[in-house]
């Protein structure tokens, strides 16, 4: 299975790959699945969509001339193979690594790469942003999009397939069908996908898509409405394409997704039609590796494994039971007890922990697909009318909702329970996934409470604190990992934070994530002889005024928060301090805020992302004592 | 046309309409209109939809308890003949007032109200947690929701049909198609239902319907699947509703949607079905009101007018001209030179000031519909494309593409013009419609440059500044109506205020449309010998860090946005002054914010809402006065 690799080290433009036959073409799918086995059980990575990507990404990179012509990549967690045949073959093995190859398109990595993309259902518009821009400028550049199953339910590729449709904007859209998104698909688009699955029975060979296409190839051009004869054409070939075809587009399919000559003949016929053409593909996730294919959502997004087995190495990180666990844990001996309470995500289920909910309550466990905007209203809906909703979700697919967030939920007041996952920098994923902007977007919403645990057992007692608290929208956000032991301890209450360590010369405010260094960087402090003062303050917001009164009592407050800066943490302290200062003539001692700065981060692991910010313990004292020695 | 009030006083609940004929219903229906008609040429509203849904609204009400039963309204406007059937008739004077009945669907009102909606396409999100709720706690109410023609092609509302499809939810959706939405109706859905419309020849009569209503009525309930007897049943009065029954709903129509015995028999049959079914009501925008019918798109969101006439009254704002008409002034000024020029909007053409480019050029113009998550990414696909586009939305709906402003426009640092109009308080439309947020969401995002132009003169030169800048997005918000004269000039410079007036006591850093009532607390504040210096600060991001530094050199620096100060403008000016502080050894001076509190704001006029958050000139110079007093 694992092949020699020959032919991709020759392949530096998507150009070289025409001179290649379907032999040649067969054996370059081979060596590009070695590879992207081979780097993504050292780096981990999207292995199981990638793998089942590669002949349709080899047959695009046939039909168009990349990158006059345009691929617009959905999501682009898929795009690895187009990677390797547009000139980062050599590099490939530092994918998702600081510094390195970034997983999913990225304009400044190649001129092929179109838009950076990493948010599902968006290439559509993209696409169709690009199809405009061409027509206005009287050129005649091709493009085409590849986008999931599971991404063309999302809101937003409808809205962007409506216009598409109207305006019958001049682009192919490769509908990769894989049956399932990052876990089970859902939704009555996906239903119907598989209807036409089915009714079709994969009985589309080379030979009658060839002959289709050759036949209307011939007459296609010389009629006033192609898309007309197109449809007719294929009429035969289209068990029932309607709801592409209501929506304006020429459906064909379904394909065989690994077959790139079929492919290719069809793009190449789709092409010459006037307005859009979706074709249908099918493709198998984890195809060519056996483990990802049996287990094509393990290995979706995949931490380094091992390629004989499958077996996930040992993970670096800390063994202890880690939030995702501890909130689904949490919340199921809630749910126990109280059964109005719901749950719902949107395509995150596994990675929210909502999984063991979902089996142990089918009924009460709602995953509405890749629908943000829906998933936050139907948890409105749902507490209107009577439930407990908790909307689990990773804190930059929830920017998503902001709006429902605000209308839906916080308008009225309603009690839903936001566990925001992933919040802060993510590491490998990089700029499109980090979390790093829900405390500046939920404080700014009236009504809505921010919690912040800085561990594992603090997330258990913040999310007691949330269910016995149903006076409005409650928002809890955690990282990814834990940065080290905490010692908060005991119940939460409004608004109160708690001294972690007394001291006279600074304080350190430190939120979540941020606890655990700022102790370290306390006792580094203290080393030096500067007493900190350290609090770990639980409320993003409501802040904790009084922790706030007794940090200004010392020279010098520093917030530290792992997001951003902007909006965030420190500019609810600062607000506090100054209320303070004028109300209660407190002194007016000034504020070092640290985070992250005003700038997307990029890929890498934690301790990278975090020295870059400036934000590990050593960095936090040295800062602190340069700015102490600089105050008058 | 105006009918004599008799009936409408004697209805105190939704109830009493049950007990009515179809002759005195129909007594009612104009009663209602002339109520409306009334009350609307008073306080202005959005009549021209609530005048063409006061069948629909009356037939819902005799089929279903409310409020046992529920009737959800999307967006809402269109829910007068609601609110005046619900209790709210003897009250229905103050409409849209400060105090008053709102304007849209608000549950503090009235128990009949089951969401606070404002925002377009959430009914059937939360119509479908309604469902859910009742199927978890084992009641049978009924839900039905009533969605035009315009929100249904929102991208949520898309989300929300293919859930509920897939789990095939009981609850009846009304499609109230009246074939526009605030402005052309677009999309291929549109089209679609167009095709249906022509099809069908609205032939639907009463007769028709009933026979086959009846006629299912009589098997539906025996058989195993009732939605498949309800589908052959209704199959020939059904032209094709195949996009509707791909997403797993029953489709029935279209019907005539002034036909109360029509709607209401057409309902009871389909309250009976299994799954969700959707029936399309075909209504007349103005129905009952000549001028309104004539020119819906004037009457949709309208001010006070003369009901023989139908002429607008004289608005009693100024006579200036206002933000939207210089910015569509000035946006034709620059198109006619830089052809690269494209303009965006979201079903808000009008009201944005596009018309008139979309009129002069039509091919860089693109009114996606409402589906503002999608215009968001188009644009970033059109600045991939070598366009400059400039997206002009209202600021309350622009909170629907925060995730798309964040990763597909500024990740990528695009030359997007985002042009904010109706920021800071909107008046009437109340809390769902305020631009209170777009200062606080837009600063947290790297490469965005946020302007706020004081003066329909500074919108000029900010639009200016604007196409002169194209290393990244730039958002520029101004709000619905200046407020008083401005006399900053001169060419905006990045990150550069201009100082108004010189002073020692206090500094009045001021934002946008804050910056007329800071001139004048200013006045109030010489008058009572303190001399305040006052900034125009022009940006909100990157702030002036030169002003702030002066500012500094007086007491107490006064921040003044209109907008939730919660990580907002005056977030900015304290971090900047942290910076100076900490950096040059800058006098830690106190910080007084002013803005938009913690809360959701209501409606009312702008005095009325300045006074409510203490925005007043006065206001503002007796708040200054007083801190500068208690300051040591």
């Amino acid at each position: 299975m694992m092949a020699d690799i020959q032919i991709l080290p020759l392949i530096t433009e998507p150009a070289d790959i025409k001179l290649l036959t379907y032999e040649q073409l067969d054996c370059l799918a081979s060596e590009i699945r070695s590879e992207m086995i081979r780097t993504v059980s050292c780096t981990g990575g999207h292995l199981a969509s990638s793998l089942g990507s590669v002949e349709v990404i080899l047959a695009v990179h046939r039909v168009i001339d990349s990158p006059r012509d345009h691929l617009v990549f959905d999501v682009g967690h898929q795009s690895y193979a187009h990677k390797m045949i547009t000139g980062r073959y050599a590099e490939f093995s530092t994918l998702r690594q600081y510094g390195g190859i970034s997983g999913f398109p990225k304009c400044a990595e190649s001129v092929h790469d179109v838009h950076n993309s990493g948010h599902a259902s968006d290439s559509l518009s993209t696409a169709l942003g690009l199809a405009l821009a061409r027509d206005l400028n009287g050129t005649n550049e091709r493009i085409m999009t590849i986008i999931g199953d599971a991404s063309i339910s999302g809101g937003m590729a409808f809205e962007a397939m409506n216009q598409i449709g109207q305006l019958r904007a001049k682009m192919t859209v490769i509908l990769n069908d894989n049956e399932m998104s990052i876990s089970r698909n859902v939704g009555a688009l996906s239903l119907y996908l598989g209807k036409i699955r089915l009714s079709q029975g994969y009985t589309l060979t080379r030979d009658t898509v060839e002959g289709h296409i050759n036949s209307w190839g011939r007459v296609g051009k010389t009629m006033v409405d192609v898309g007309e004869a197109f449809k007719e054409s294929f009429k035969k070939l289209v068990v029932s394409g309607t709801f592409f075809e209501d929506m304006g587009f020429t459906y064909i399919g379904p394909i065989d997704g690994h077959n790139i000559r079929d492919i290719e003949e069809t793009l190449r016929a789709a092409q010459d039609a006037d307005g859009p053409v979706i074709i249908h593909v099918i493709t198998r996730k984890g195809k060519g590796y056996l483990p990802a294919e049996e287990r094509p959502e393990r290995f979706h997004g995949v931490g380094p494994f091992d390629i004989a087995t499958g077996e996930l190495k040992q993970s670096n990180e800390t063994s202890e039971k880690g939030y995702t666990e501890t909130f689904s844990a949490c919340l199921m001996s809630h749910a126990a007890t109280d059964s109005s309470i719901v749950a719902i995500t949107a395509a995150m289920c596994g990675g929210t922990g909502l999984k063991a909910f979902g089996d142990r309550y089918p009924r009460r466990f709602f995953d509405v697909g890749i629908a943000e905007e829906h998933a936050v209203a139907l948890a409105g809906g749902l507490a209107i009318g009577g439930k407990r909703p908790v909307v689990a979700m990773y804190s930059t697919f929830l920017q998503r909702a902001f709006d429902q967030t605000i209308i839906n939920v916080a308008l009225q007041r309603l009690p839903v329970i936001f566990a925001i996952d992933r919040a802060g920098l993510v590491g490998a994923d990089g700029p499109t996934h980090h979390g790093m902007f829900d405390i500046a977007y939920m404080i700014m919403i009236p009504h809505m409470t921010v919690l912040a645990p800085s561990g594992v057992a603090e997330l258990e007692r913040a999310l007691e604190y949330a269910f016995l608290n149903s006076d409005g929208p409650i928002a809890i956000r955690y990282p990814r990992s834990p940065s080290g032991p905490v010692l908060t301890k005991g119940a939460w209450e409004r608004g109160k934070g708690v001294r972690c360590r007394p001291g006279k010369s600074v304080a350190l405010l430190a939120l979540g994530k941020m606890v655990s260094p700022a102790l370290e960087a306390a006792e580094s402090l203290a080393a030096q002889g500067i007493e900190a003062l350290v609090y770990d303050m639980r409320f993003a917001k409501p802040v904790d005024v009084m922790a706030i009164e007794e940090a200004a009592s010392t020279r010098l407050i520093v917030t530290l928060e792992d997001g951003v800066i902007k909006g965030g943490f420190s500019t609810q302290v600062a607000a506090a301090l100054e209320t303070l200062v004028i109300e209660k003539a407190i002194k007016n001692v000034p504020i070092l805020p640290l985070g992250l700065p005003d700038e997307f981060v990029g890929q890498g692991n934690d301790e990278e992302l975090f020295r870059e910010a400036g934000l590990l313990p050593d960095q936090i004292a040295a800062h602190v004592a340069d700015v102490l020695s600089k105050l008058v």
